[in-house]
C-alpha cells in the first residue's frame, strides 16, 4: 500500500536531466541554463518515444516548474539594487520600448514581404516583441551581475517589455474578436497595474521594513514567509491580469528593502536553484518538439534573423543612447533576444482564435516555433560571452559605486 | 495571459494555516505539528463551506505533501545515529512486535465483545497495529532528540511496525479476497525487502562514501543530489511494494554515512521544514472531516481507549524490558500512539473490498476515524511532555556516550 507516487519517475528523470545538463554546461563553460534546456529537449523527445510516458504526472511537475519561475523572479527582485533600478527607470523604459518597436516593425514588414495578409503580419510582428525574462535572470544570477547597473537595466527593461507585450496582445485579440478597441479594459488594467506597483513599493516596503525591524524569525519560518510573499504577490498580480512573474518580481523588490533580504536571498537561491528552477528550465526544454517544425521555409529563416536583429539593434542602440558602453549595450541587446514564455501562449491563442487562417497555420506556427527555439538556445552562450566581454572592459573603468561583484 | 496558477490560492491558504499553526503551537508551548494539524483541520472544514473549493489544485498540493513526508523521513534517516540504531536493532524489533500484538489483540477482543463478526473483528484489530511515522519524527526532530538512544529506538520501532503492518494487511486482504495465504507473494516481498535493505546499507554506503570523498559539490547541486537520492529510493521501495517512506528513510541512513551528511541535513531541514513538511501536516489535518464521524457509539470510545492502551503498554513494557528507564519507556509507548497514514488507506480498502458489511460500515468507519483523529491530536502534546520528562530524568544519569544534544 505505497502512497501514490505517480509523479516521482517523471520528477526523477527531470532532476537527473538537470544534473546532467549542469555538468555538460560546466564542461562546455556555458551557463547552467543552456545544458538544462538542451537535456530537457532531449528528455522531451525520449519520453514521447516510450509508451509509458508520465502523462498522469503532468500537473504536479508543471506546478513545481511554475513555482520555479516565480522563485527565479522573486530572487531576482531580492538581489537587484533597488536604487539603481529606480535611477535607470527611464533608460529601462527606452530600451524596452525600442526593443518592442523595431522587432515588431521588422517582423511585420518581413511578413508583408512574404505575402501574408495584414492581420497575420501584425500578429507575427507582435510575436517578436516579447522577451524571456527567465533566461536572462538565470544567466545574470549565475554570473553574479544582478547587482550591477547593467543587471538592473536589463531586468528592468525585460519586465517592462513583458507588460507592454501583454497589453498589446490583449488589445490585438480584442480588436480581432470583437472589432473594437477595449478602451475601458485597457484603462482598468493600467490603473490597477500602477496602483499595485505604487502600493507595493511604498506602503508594502514601509510595512515590511517595520515588521523586519521588530520581528526576527527563524530560518524555516523565514523561508515560509518568503514563499507566502511570492505566491501571494503572484496571485494578486494574476488577478489584475498582470503576469504572475511580475508579481513575484515586485515581491522580491519589496522584501529586498527589509532586514530579511540577505538571509532570504540565501534560502531562496538554495531552494530555487537546487530544485524548482532547474525543473522549470528542463520542462521548458521539453516543450520544444522538433517534429512540430513541419517545414523550414525561407520565411522561417528570415523571421529568426529579424527576431535577433530587432532586439540587438533596438535594445542595443537604446542602451547606448542611455550612456552605456558599447560592450554593455551589445550585451543588453543580446540579453533581450530569447523569446520563450509568452510567444508559445500567443501562438496557441492565435491558432485557437483563428487569427491565422488554417491554410497557412502550419507554416506560420513552424516559423514562430523555430524562432523561439533558435533564440532560446543561442542566447545563453552568446549572452554569457557578451557579459564577460562587457565585464572585462568595464573593469578598466570601474567606479567604486557600481563596482562589479566578483564571483567568490 | 498569466501562467496557469490554479493551485496557488490553495497553496497559499495551506502555508498561511501552517504559519498560524506554528504560532499557536509556540504560544501554547506545543510541538509545531500540533498547530499545523489543528489549523489544517479547520482549513479543511472552511474550504468545503466555500463553493469555489480548490479541487482542481488537488494534484500539485498532494504531490508537495508527499515530497514533504519523504523529506521528513529522509532527514530523520540522515540525523539518526546509525551505530546506535544498529545496536538497538533487537530492542526496536521487540518494541515494534509487542506494539503490534497487544493493540491487535485488544482491538479484536473489543470488537468480538461488541458482537462484530470474526473477520470484521480481525480487520479492526489490524487497524490498530500501525503507527504514524511522521508524527513522531516531527516531534523528535523539533526536540533535537533524534540522535539520542531513545530517538533511535522509537524511529527504528516505528519503521519496523510500518513494514509489519503492510505485510499483515496484504495477507489479510489476500485471504479475504482469494481465500488462500499468498505464500509465494510474501516470500518474494520479504526477499526483495531484505535484498533492498542489505544492498543499500552495504554497497550503497560504500559507493556513496567513496563518491563523497572524491567529489565535493556546491550547495545547490548537493540539494539536487539529495532530492534525487530520496525520490529514487522511494520509487525503488514502492516498486518492491515497500512503502515509499521506508525508501526515503533508508536513503537518509545511507547518505548519513557520507561526508555530505552534515551539510545536506542542513539544506533538507530548511527546504523540508520551511515548505514541504508543513504542507504535509496541514493537508493531513485537512483530511480529518468531523462530519464523517456520523455516530459516536460506546464501541468507538472503547476503541480509542484500547488503541491508546495497546501501544503505551505494549511498546512501553517492551522498552522497559530492553533496559530503558521508566520515563523513557513511557515516552516510547506514548510516541507510538498516533495512527494516521496507513489506517485511512486500510479503512478505504476495507470498505472497497467489502470486508465490512454495508449495514455496519458507517459505525465501524466512524469508530476508526475517531480513533485516528483522537490519537493523532492527543499524541503530539503528550509525547512532547513525556519526552521532556524522560530528558530531565535522564540528565541526572547521562553518560558521555549517549548524552542529549541540547537545543541551542
Amino acid at each position: 500500500m505505497p502512497i501514490e507516487l505517480t509523479f516521482i519517475p517523471a520528477l526523477l528523470a527531470i532532476l537527473a536531466a538537470a544534473g546532467l545538463g549542469r555538468l555538460l554546461s560546466m564542461k562546455l563553460r556555458q551557463p547552467a541554463i543552456f545544458g538544462e534546456l538542451l537535456l530537457g529537449m532531449i528528455l522531451g523527445h525520449l519520453i514521447i518515444l516510450s509508451t509509458t510516458g508520465p502523462e498522469a504526472a503532468a500537473a504536479p511537475i508543471s506546478a513545481i516548474a511554475q513555482i520555479g519561475i516565480l522563485l527565479l523572479l522573486f530572487s531576482t527582485g531580492l538581489t537587484l539594487h533597488f536604487e539603481t533600478l529606480k535611477r535607470l527607470e527611464v533608460a529601462s523604459s527606452v530600451v524596452a520600448i525600442s526593443g518592442v518597436i523595431l522587432p515588431f516593425a521588422l517582423g511585420y514588414f518581413a511578413a508583408v514581404f512574404f505575402g501574408f495578409p495584414f492581420h497575420v503580419a501584425v500578429f507575427i510582428g507582435i510575436c517578436l516583441t516579447a522577451t524571456s525574462v527567465g533566461v536572462k535572470a538565470s544567466v545574470l544570477a549565475q554570473m553574479r551581475m544582478l547587482r550591477t547597473r547593467l543587471g538592473a537595466l536589463i531586468m528592468g527593461a525585460a519586465v517592462i517589455d513583458d507588460v507592454i507585450t501583454v497589453v498589446i496582445m490583449s488589445i490585438f485579440l480584442s480588436i480581432f474578436i470583437t472589432g473594437v478597441v477595449p478602451l475601458a479594459e485597457i484603462f482598468l488594467f493600467v490603473t490597477l497595474a500602477i496602483f499595485f506597483l505604487l502600493l507595493a513599493l511604498t506602503v508594502g516596503i514601509k510595512l515590511l521594513r517595520e515588521l523586519s525591524e521588530r520581528l526576527s524569525i527563524g530560518r524555516e519560518s523565514l523561508l515560509m514567509f518568503g514563499l507566502v510573499m511570492v505566491l501571494g504577490a503572484s496571485f494578486l498580480a494574476a488577478k489584475i491580469r498582470l503576469a504572475g512573474i511580475i508579481g513575484a518580481f515586485v515581491a522580491g523588490l519589496v522584501v529586498g528593502q527589509t532586514h530579511y533580504a540577505r538571509r532570504l536571498r540565501d534560502h531562496i537561491s538554495l531552494v530555487g536553484g537546487g530544485f524548482f528552477i532547474p525543473v522549470f528550465f528542463v520542462t521548458m526544454g521539453m516543450e520544444f518538439k522538433l517534429w512540430e517544425i513541419t517545414a523550414v521555409s525561407s520565411f522561417a529563416l528570415v523571421l529568426v534573423i529579424v527576431a535577433i536583429i530587432g532586439k540587438v539593434v533596438g535594445c542595443g542602440l537604446a542602451a547606448k543612447a542611455s550612456k552605456f558602453s558599447s560592450a554593455e549595450s551589445f550585451a543588453v541587446g543580446v540579453g533581450m533576444i530569447p523569446r520563450a514564455g509568452v510567444e508559445l501562449i500567443m501562438l496557441k491563442l492565435g491558432l485557437d482564435y483563428g487569427v491565422i487562417p488554417p491554410a497557412i497555420a502550419p507554416g506560420v506556427a513552424s516559423a514562430i516555433l523555430l524562432m523561439v527555439m533558435v533564440t532560446t538556445f543561442v542566447t545563453p552562450p552568446a549572452f554569457w560571452k557578451t557579459l564577460q566581454m562587457a565585464r572585462s572592459k568595464r573593469e578598466l573603468i570601474t567606479t567604486a559605486k557600481f563596482g562589479w561583484r566578483r564571483a567568490p
